[in-house]
């Protein structure tokens, strides 16, 4: 950037939040603005959304551009959201062109985790790492790759949809259409379906108690919280999980040999909980000259990965 | 190279064949040499006929350096093969030292579908791929990925075990000591095991006369050559096959959203038997935007891939 007083809006469209940040070069965050994604009511709702937030954000401001991803298969020729299964209706939208016309400002779109793994690389804990794949275990499993030091996004920029590798040849049907894919058994919604399949079978747990009574409540979150505090049911199922999380993570090791697997999302919240189980996962099965050059660790950015690899995109656009 | 008159040597070390070339620097084979591997009398006598298949193609010719791959997962820091699950014994063989070491000659190893692919991006099927995956469906299954135009390895040099992806979390005991592998599905091994499988429950086929009898003697290839002759069985094996085969493709593209699939090794003898319904199934499960961009071919330089990728690898280092 020629002038180093512009500052970059960074947003990361999730399945349940949008979080527009606005930052510096050296990615230190100056505002926030997050709004409920509110994602059933279709892409026009949530694109409104997106920009009222970037709107209130950079109102007044001297902007040098705008960086945005979203929970899905980015097409990377269009600077479209080709498809996301976690996001209702959203099927080749031009997100990018239509930010760039409603602002008039250099912008620039990817997916939500290559984005996540590219702001880890640059501001976090995959700082001067060569091989980092980033894990976002959040509503579905997202993925980013920085191979050989540079963020990978394959041919379309579709690259990294690691969530849809197929894990069980004979598993039951996935919202990508598929069957057997690895986010229908390590996700948040895979976690809170299994909790609530349990519940259902009368299965006695804490769990609805943590969801206010309501089973149409139950989410990942309050598994870990009834967890937490003992229930054994909850207990059990992030174990499980864990145990999943981890034989996806052995493919990863496997095929991309990395120095570095962070896992963000917000299953990372679960901690070592969910991480212990998966790494053992990791050492017992993956090949050995693999599994002992990996660090499996948790995403240092936490909710702000994605926004601030938005804003790290910027920079390397620009 | 300095001086163009001289040659390259490049050696494929894989579970059943030694193939040893000897190459100028635009991969035009001038002779070549090869021996069976007999893997199981051990690395020793294995890397014994290695020095042997050198020895006699390089007698009184001017070498500029020496290529090598095997068949398992390479540690680049010692140029060692790691592990390999199809090669009794070797665990950290330091084979390049030991062939540099022999021949007082610039020596360099990598893993043999890794360099397969080195060799199609520079000679074959894949010149000017940017993303190319190569799939080496032999007795194992094996990769190599190219990433931007670069060979992808790693951190250890060990990426790429495609063949050690986990397609289903409740299958059996794989070789490389974990469970579930691609490899159990859709190698040769898989293959010649699931028929022998069939034959010993009795169901009628002509496969075991294409053995000459014997059942030990059953190989995918007797499996395709009576599936050619219009086996029942044998063709119902290979579409089986096929079908596995086109599971793990479905996780190559979501995963590396690639231009190209290269499909090499033995069973890429069964040409487009294999081939078109694994890419039916590429079309109908993966992602819509990568299932589209990515071609799946045949590998175009053949058993010859992984020793002229080996050349390849000289060209890149000297």
């Amino acid at each position: 950037m020629s002038d180093t007083k512009q500052l970059i809006v960074g947003v990361d469209v999730g399945g349940s939040k949008i979080n527009a940040i606005l930052a510096d070069a050296g990615g230190n965050i100056q505002a926030r603005n997050s709004k409920d994604t509110l994602a059933y009511e279709g892409p026009e709702a949530v694109i409104g959304r997106i920009i009222e937030a970037i709107s209130q954000l950079t109102s007044g401001v001297d902007i040098a551009g705008i960086g945005i991803g979203v929970a899905g298969a980015h097409d990377a020729d269009r600077g479209a959201v080709a498809f996301s299964p976690n996001m209702p209706g959203w099927h080749n939208i031009p997100l990018c062109d239509i930010i760039r016309r409603e602002f008039g400002l250099p912008t620039f779109s990817q997916n939500d985790c290559t984005l996540a793994a590219l702001g880890e690389h640059r501001f976090g804990a995959g700082v001067g790492v060569d091989n980092l794949v980033y894990v976002g275990l959040g509503t579905g499993i997202g993925g980013g790759v920085i191979a050989d030091g540079q963020v990978y996004t394959g041919t379309s920029g579709a690259a990294g949809e690691i969530g849809h590798m197929i894990i069980d040849v004979n598993g039951s049907l996935c919202k990508c259409g598929s069957y057997g894919c690895w986010e229908n058994f390590a996700s948040g919604r895979a976690v809170a379906q299994e909790a609530v399949r349990r519940m259902e079978a009368g299965v006695p747990t804490a769990i609805r108690r943590y969801a206010g009574g309501d089973i149409n409540k139950v989410t990942a979150q309050t598994v870990f919280q009834a967890a937490q505090d003992g229930d054994y049911i909850a207990h059990e199922l992030i174990s499980s999980t864990a145990y999943y999380v981890g034989i996806g993570l052995v493919n990863l090791v496997n095929i991309f040999n990395p120095d570095l697997i962070l896992i963000g999302g917000g299953l990372a919240k679960m901690g070592s909980l969910l991480l212990d189980p998966a790494i053992e996962v990791v050492r017992e099965r993956a090949f050995e000259i693999s599994a002992k050059a990996v660090r499996v660790e948790l995403a240092q950015l936490g909710d702000d990965a994605g926004a601030l690899g938005a804003v790290a995109l910027v920079l390397q656009e620009i």
